[in-house]
């Protein structure tokens, strides 16, 4: 028997195992049912170093409960009722299992019924569905809907989440989202692939090669890239822009240590404005000119201050949400589909 | 002695020496004085590779000599009165000899005026110079100067070549330039960096992973590109259709043998666009909605269809001009500047 009281969810009592599950990597965390995280375990593999040597898909799934074993066995020796809560591209096809997309529009506070459950000798691991913009240019998420409950968990008050109050939140990083809601409800998304661009210009292009990375960022160098995309015509597009990376330094007109915080902001700003002019007006509720939606951006907080500062030259309200989004999101999932509710799974 | 004619330019003498000497590689062709090509030399080493290991000035130009004397040296051994003109990276701050930039508006013709001669044991060899559209936003170029009046004296009539008429020649490639001309004067040019992101995406981004490299071009997957480029919201911006890359295959809406055909019509429809609609009408001769210039494109042949196609999707007239424009750029400098004129520089 456990020593823990199975009678009522409780401050500090061990009950969820909260797993953000990616590509390149997984993180696995120990909470109460109130959210709380009691305990956190090393860093993990992702979907693709884990199945890198399995071969069928009874290999794969084996290579996947090795590696959830290594993350949270000594967790599941002490506390076996423990539910185990899991969401990102380890629901995917390459993944532990093929957990199927949920269809726009969808609201988040329902994924708790879409839940997929996998068999381990431990119990079932649930895995939460990602989301499919469907039609002939498909939008596709995994991880990214329950990072978004988390964001709203955080920053909007309860009372006002069933309203239908329109919100943009935007999760910056390799493959940023920009994400409509009405209350909880995503009803439209878009994904910008900047960060992994931006990775490869400024180690691999021609770009790099009269780039010297700074110090510290140099946030003059970021401005001036925005002021130039923003000021760019929008047709000329950031393909155009870039170049001047270049010539600038060739030029002396540009220190190398600036080099990359300038293409940073040359495509930082011409994403924000892209996304300002092309994507926040086209919702049904708001017709351009109309007031637009705050956005709530959440991320890695130094990459979300370059976001709000190009927001806000845009006259565009940004917030920032900093906080455990993930965890936040899987404890309110969990919450939902009733797991927490149990008086544990192995007495039922 | 030479066994050659001294007396006057006659076909099949071999005057001039043609270097189309750039960052990664050189080519050396051997030309009489009416610009037909009577030899080529192998492949020589870029100024990247001919620099690696030296590290002082002296150590550099001697290195530069050295590759040139591999690639030259049978050729002037045998005629020590052909003359050797280079165009190219070879003229840059990390090339043979930092030949200064010439500002626009510059007419082609002239820059016989303007060249450096860089001393060897086997007499100088001349440099041309690159163009500088001078500036905050400043355009650089040096070889493309050379391949434009190769282009010219292809393409268009002599005659008409005086003429103010306006024309754009477009030079796809890894760093594309789109140069508008007035006659054979270069009034405005662009640099797109389409080619060099093309290559990053379908070898080191996420979209390479749901990619197989098709064994014919499949210009289906091309032109589906291209529309998607041309449907999208001017402002939208190829940052955030190219992630469709990944979401096609991934919903089994294009094949994996389609992927790299589909970025490339995103990109190239993105570019194509982009200059159409913000740059070609820019012009002080043209206002919007006014007769758009032809646009002469040269490079590599089948990338040069691609930018066709999408050039009279959008009602522009363009024509691929094909042919050896670098040697043509150079006997036509090279002529300017007198230096077929000669009885033979041995004999001055």
């Amino acid at each position: 028997m456990s020593h823990l009281p199975t009678d009522y969810p409780a401050r500090h009592d061990p009950r969820l195992i909260a797993l953000d599950w990616g590509t390149s990597s997984a993180r696995a965390y120990l909470l109460d049912a109130l959210g709380t995280v009691l305990d956190d375990a090393p860093w993990g593999r992702g979907i693709l170093e884990v199945t890198a040597q399995a071969i069928t898909a009874q290999e794969r799934r084996a290579a996947f409960e090795e590696e959830f074993e290594r993350m949270c066995g000594r967790w599941l020796d002490e506390y076996p009722e423990a539910v185990a809560l899991a969401s990102g591209m380890v629901g995917s096809n390459q993944g532990w299992a093929d957990v199927p997309y949920q269809h726009l529009p969808q609201d988040l506070t329902s994924l708790a019924d879409a839940l997929t459950e996998v068999p381990t000798r431990r119990g079932p691991v649930h895995i939460v569905p990602g989301l499919l913009s469907d039609g002939p240019l498909p939008q596709v998420m995994r991880g990214e809907e329950t990072q978004i409950l988390g964001v709203l968990e955080l920053a909007v008050d309860p009372e006002n989440l069933d309203a239908r109050a329109e919100r943009v939140v935007a999760l910056p990083g390799t493959h940023t989202k920009w994400v409509r809601l009405r209350g909880s409800e995503v009803t439209d998304f878009l994904t910008v692939m900047t960060g992994e661009i931006y990775g490869l210009l400024t180690q691999h292009s021609i770009l790099a090669r009269l780039a010297r990375r700074p110090e510290t960022p140099d946030m003059e160098a970021f401005d001036r890239g925005v002021q130039t995309s923003l000021n760019a015509d929008p047709d000329a597009g950031i393909l155009s822009t870039l170049f001047l990376a270049r010539t600038l330094p060739l030029t002396r007109r540009l220190a190398a240590e600036q080099v990359d915080d300038y293409i940073s902001g040359l495509m930082i700003g011409a994403e924000v404005a892209s996304c300002v002019r092309g994507w926040l007006p086209s919702s049904p509720d708001h017709s351009p000119g109309s007031d637009r939606p705050e956005v709530l951006l959440c991320g890695e907080p130094q990459l979300c201050g370059r976001y709000q500062r190009v927001l806000r030259t845009l006259d565009v309200d940004a917030a920032i949400v900093a906080g455990d989004v993930v965890t936040r999101g899987l404890r309110r999932i969990a919450l939902s589909a009733g797991l927490l509710d149990r008086p544990g799974k192995g007495m039922e």
